[in-house]
Order: structure tokens, then C-alpha cells, then sequence
């Protein structure tokens, strides 16, 4: 096998843990001699040891002289669990080849360091852009301080989230609705605006065939409009914050307090989103996934306050000039001024089409 | 080469006379013999020779014992030429491979008839998928006496054809808007609402880089609002109708005459969709491109008087509850009403998805 190969091999056991790691990244490790694989690890939960230390322990005595892929530079900071650079000096391997740096600028290359500094051979960059994208929402955390941003649309071919009437019972098929809990699984967050909870009182769960881990569930809602008699309210399968604004009433505060969710009051009397993503990132909320409605869409929008937009495209016309889409509110009032993106990914799920796009970097 | 190969052949030679042979089929024959190409042709306008004649007048003497490869069963009827079974009989070819037998079901199987009362072997539906595809528009319009219906829309990926403003320059690419100007070349006729008329002022002329043929322009203007300096009633580049109601004035009537175009006033106060189909079918239209606006286009999905969607999905988020979409009017009530479609092609285009839809046909 070839470097990349192997490289790929650790991205894959990498992505196993992607969405339980958190706030940790999702790391990988495959440890070589003599063109055998000897020791294979992935990290798979925050306070557990790092994919380094498993495939290391795995490979044994048998790792002196040997070569480890990591899908992320080994780190050099003890935390919960030893340096893992230096358990790689400590173990005599021979080489490193890592995927992609430690995306804290703080901390960036320092294991690279202790590794070199100990005459262990390092080569960076290989499946660095795989490595990227597996633990987008980790390097994003890491450099912003706020959570990675993913909206999500389920529309008809002419754009619709639901008929004039507010009917958007079934748009997507089977496969993308489950698709959408995979997303669920994989965010530490997932956001909606209370008039998705007036209209469709969700769950807001991840209902994937052998469960799933449940992400934190956010509501905004300025003046604390949220029924008391909610799923969401009267469920304890997942953490539930309420963010309002200035003037919501403390008693309809007190009256969530006692239901058991988190309220958060921002200093505004309406909603920013900037301050709600900063809050979110001192909670630790590293992705979050946001479901709409449509104005809650467009407040992210008009503050380019996403990184990722996934839209499943149903095969169906339903029309109406006042029927609902995926983005709402006021909207820009030319095209030019309208965001850019640019289409990654493009596939076919069960009937509809699931289009991935980002915004556009200007080079 | 393989049977199928020499169809693929015949098939490119057909679709390079696609859009210029109306009212008549695109097709194409291939003369082969002893695995030697020995005649090619193909019907490229109305009037002119069929496929069959060019290709057995290349072929020469060496025709006699050799096969024939042609994309649609050769005509049995003496039209503007003589019958092209005819001809095969006279000029005696062995072997005739069809693709897809004529579409009209009076005259079905009767060219097949005639070369095997002739003795000749006769071997259909290779490639035969192809074949339909390609003359779609034909076949349509032979079988229901109507053109074959396809709707256009350029929209955002939150599927908006203009900001809340009106505002729509420019949504998609370079790229997808030239391709709008093929399908333009391959229509018979274009069709927008007055409405586009008033806001767009468009000129609906093909404009491709070697030039192209212009449909007939025709617009859907139920009391003649239609300004008389607007572009299309002053270029001559193409033949324009303008369809009305019976309530429409006869002052505007005779002052759009004036201009040169043609009127057609159907009895109904209000314009239907399938009188208009009807009325282009008489005057031989095969193939209407609908090119909005959003109010045009639900009237034809409300009728369900369509046959194919094609939607350029640009990477830009505008937003708006006010915004304007794709396919408007009242819209159906709930999703579960809507028209049911199934993708039949997803492509990148430029910067843009290309999405084809065809109504789902039940099976």
C-alpha cells in the first residue's frame, strides 16, 4: 500500500467517531512495519485516549522502528490524557506522516517539534483536505470560539417548504428525512425558531434505526412565546436552551425555569445571532445544525453566520406566490447583493437531490 | 462494430438536424456492408430528402445486399418525397435495423410492411430509448396534436427567480443562460405572460454564438396590455402571436395587427391553457418553450399541460418571504396535491446545477 493509502485507512477509522467526539476532533491512527499493519486506533469520546494511544498499544513492542499515520498532528499538551507526541518519542517509532496540523495557531506544530527534536522523521499534507472536512466543525470551534454553522432546506423543485396553506406534510423521501438525522447525530446543537415550534411541535431527536446521540436542543424565541405543553418542554431525551431577548416576561422565564430547560436572556430586546453563537460557543457547542423556519434561515443569512447550507430537493411542484421557502424574512433586495456559494457536493438520495454548497471564498 | 454502435451512430447523425426539422422528425441512417460504412445521411429540414435518401444515394450500386440502420421506421406514405420503404425495396437492401416505429398509430408498422412483403429482414427497437428521446417532440405532438410542453426556470438555490425588488440580473451563469438560447434553437415556439413582457421587455430571439433559429414568439396576454413599443412587437427577427381573451378590446386588437403580429382571441374570458395548446397545434407547432412568468407557469402545472421542467439552480442565497419563485399563482393546497415529477437528469452547469423533471409516470 501507499502513503495515502494508509492515510486514508486512519481517516476511515477517523470517521467513525465523527459526532460522538466532541468537543474533541475525530483522529485516526494506523501504525506500519514492513508494509503490515500493526496497531489501528480512532478516538472515539471526549476523556477517552486519543487514537494515537490505541493504535500504539495495540502494535506493542513491534512499534519500535515502526511508522504511524495520524489524521491530526499528535498533541503536545497533556490534558485528560498524556502528550501523545511524546508517547510516540517515548515508543522509538520512525516515522509520522500526519494529515493536517493542529488548527489552534497556538498550539500549531509544537507536536510536530517534540517529534523532530527527538530525530523522528515527520511528513505533513497527505489527505490534508479529507482531513479538513472530517473535523470541519472542530477547526472551525477551535479558530472562531463559536460553533460551525449547517442549515438545513427540504424543498420542492420550485422551492417550497410547505404549500400556501402551511402544509409540509411529506416533502423529501424516506432516505433524506433520514439523512437529516444523521446530521443530528453528528451536531452538538440543533436550532430552531419558536414559530417551527408553534407550527410543527418537533421533537427535535435523532431517530436513526439503532438510536444516535440526541444534540442539545435550541430555541429562539424573543418573548418566550413557547408553549408550556411542547414536546420539546416535556421531554428529557436531550438538554433544551431557550434563548430570549431583553424584555421577555420573568414570568414566563420562571415558568421554563421550573420545566427543567436552560433560558438563556440576551442583553438585546431582539435576537442577534452573533451573540447567541458566541453563548453557544462557551457552552462548548462546537456544530450546530439549524432547521429553520424560514426567518430564523435568513437571520443566519443576512449575518453570513453559516458555513454550510445542505438542501434536499424534493421531486414535486406545488407552486403558490405565497407559499413557503427555505429563506424568508425581509431577503436582499437585489440578486447582486445576495450571498454567493459554491455547490461541493451534488447527489442523488432516494427520489430527491441533496446539494451541499458553501460560501463562496473569493481567492 | 456491434449492431447497437451503428445505432448510436445513426442516433448522432438524427440529433444533429434536432430543433431544424419541424414539423418532421430528426433522423438518421447508416448504410453499412461487409462491416463497411458505405452511406450516411440525415433529414435536416422539412421539404428536403429523408435520412435514407442521402444515405442510399451515398451508398450508390454497393447499396444492393447491404443493411440499413435508420433511428425511425422508413415512411410508407408519399409526402413531399416518395416512400422511403420504397426506396429501400427498389434499391435492394438486405437487412433494415429501426430503432423506433412511427409514432403515429395509423401509420404504424405500415413502412415495416413493405419491406417484408419485399422480402426484406426487418430487426426494431435497437437503441429504441434513444430514439424516442430524441424525437420526443414529435412523438408528442403526432400522438396528441398539441407541442410537447417544456417549462424553463433559473432560480437561487433557495429557490427565488428575483429578489423581493423584482430585481432578477443576473441569477445564473454565462453557461446556463447560453444553454436557455439552445433550447430556444430547438423549440418551435417560446411562450412567456404578458407580464414578463411589462418587466422584462425581453426579446426572445435565440442568440447563440453561430446564430440560431428563432421560435415564434408567444405571449399570453389576456387584454392586450402588451406595450406597443415593446421589443418583440419591433424586431421582425421572428413571428409573434399574441393570444387573448374574448373580452380583449378590438381597438388593441387591430393596433397589434397594425404592428404586423398575429391575434389570436379564444372565447373565453379568461385564458385556458389547453385552447392555446390546441390553437399552436393547429399551426403546426410541435414543441413550446415556457419560459415563465410564475403565474404562466402554474397555470400549465395546474392543468398538468406539461412534459418536461428544466431548472437552473444557481449557487446564491437572496432570501425574502416576499421574494419571487419559480412557479406561483394560487399553488396547490397541500404538498400531497402537488405534481408528483421524477428526475431524469442532474448536471453541473457552469456554476450552476442543471436539473431535468419529467411528470412521474404511475405505473
Amino acid at each position: 500500500m501507499q502513503e495515502e493509502e494508509y492515510m486514508k485507512l486512519a481517516l476511515s477509522l477517523a470517521s467513525a467517531g465523527k459526532g460522538q467526539t466532541s468537543p474533541n476532533p475525530a483522529v485516526g491512527a494506523v501504525v506500519i512495519k514492513d508494509g503490515e499493519i500493526i496497531g489501528m486506533g480512532a478516538h472515539l469520546k471526549a476523556g477517552e485516549p486519543h487514537a494515537e494511544v490505541h493504535a500504539i498499544r495495540q502494535a506493542g513492542s513491534k512499534a519500535e522502528g515502526a511508522d504511524i499515520y495520524v489524521t491530526l498532528e499528535p498533541c503536545a499538551h497533556k490534558g485528560k490524557t498524556p502528550p501523545c507526541a511524546n508517547l510516540i518519542v517515548e515508543n522509538k517509532l520512525k516515522r509520522v506522516f500526519i494529515a493536517s496540523l493542529d488548527p489552534n495557531p497556538l498550539v500549531a506544530g509544537k507536536g510536530i517539534s517534540i517529534l523532530e527534536m527527538a530525530g523522528i522523521e515527520v511528513m505533513t499534507g497527505i489527505c490534508e483536505e479529507e482531513a479538513l472536512e472530517l473535523n470541519e466543525h472542530f477547526f472551525h470551534f477551535i479558530q472562531n470560539g463559536t460553533p460551525y454553522v449547517t442549515l438545513k432546506a427540504a424543498v420542492t423543485l420550485d422551492g417550497k417548504t410547505a404549500a400556501y396553506t402551511g402544509d409540509s406534510k411529506w416533502i423529501t423521501s424516506e432516505e433524506s428525512r433520514m439523512d437529516v438525522h444523521k446530521y443530528r447525530h453528528a451536531h452538538d446543537a440543533i436550532l430552531v425558531g419558536v414559530n417551527t415550534v408553534l407550527t410543527d411541535n418537533p421533537l427535535l431527536t435523532t431517530r436513526l434505526p439503532r438510536g444516535g446521540k440526541n444534540p442539545i436542543r435550541v430555541v429562539l424565541d424573543t418573548n418566550l412565546r413557547i408553549p408550556l405543553d411542547s414536546s420539546i418542554l416535556n421531554t428529557k431525551d436531550a438538554e433544551t436552551v431557550i434563548f430570549c431577548g431583553s424584555e421577555a416576561k420573568d414570568k414566563s422565564k420562571a415558568l421554563l425555569l421550573e420545566k427543567g430547560v436552560k433560558v438563556e436572556q440576551l442583553p438585546s430586546p431582539v435576537l442577534q445571532i452573533q451573540p447567541v453563537l458566541q453563548r453557544l460557543g462557551e457552552m462548548n457547542v462546537t456544530s450546530l445544525f439549524v432547521e429553520g423556519g424560514s426567518a430564523v434561515h435568513f437571520s443566519f443569512l443576512k449575518e453570513k453566520a453559516f458555513q454550510k447550507v445542505v438542501t434536499y430537493i424534493a421531486p414535486k411542484l406545488v407552486g403558490g406566490s405565497q407559499a413557503f421557502s427555505s429563506f424568508g424574512g425581509q431577503g436582499f433586495p437585489s440578486i447582486a447583493e445576495g450571498v454567493e456559494l459554491q455547490f461541493t457536493s451534488i447527489e442523488k438520495i432516494g427520489n430527491d437531490i441533496k446539494v451541499i454548497a458553501k460560501p463562496l471564498r473569493k481567492e
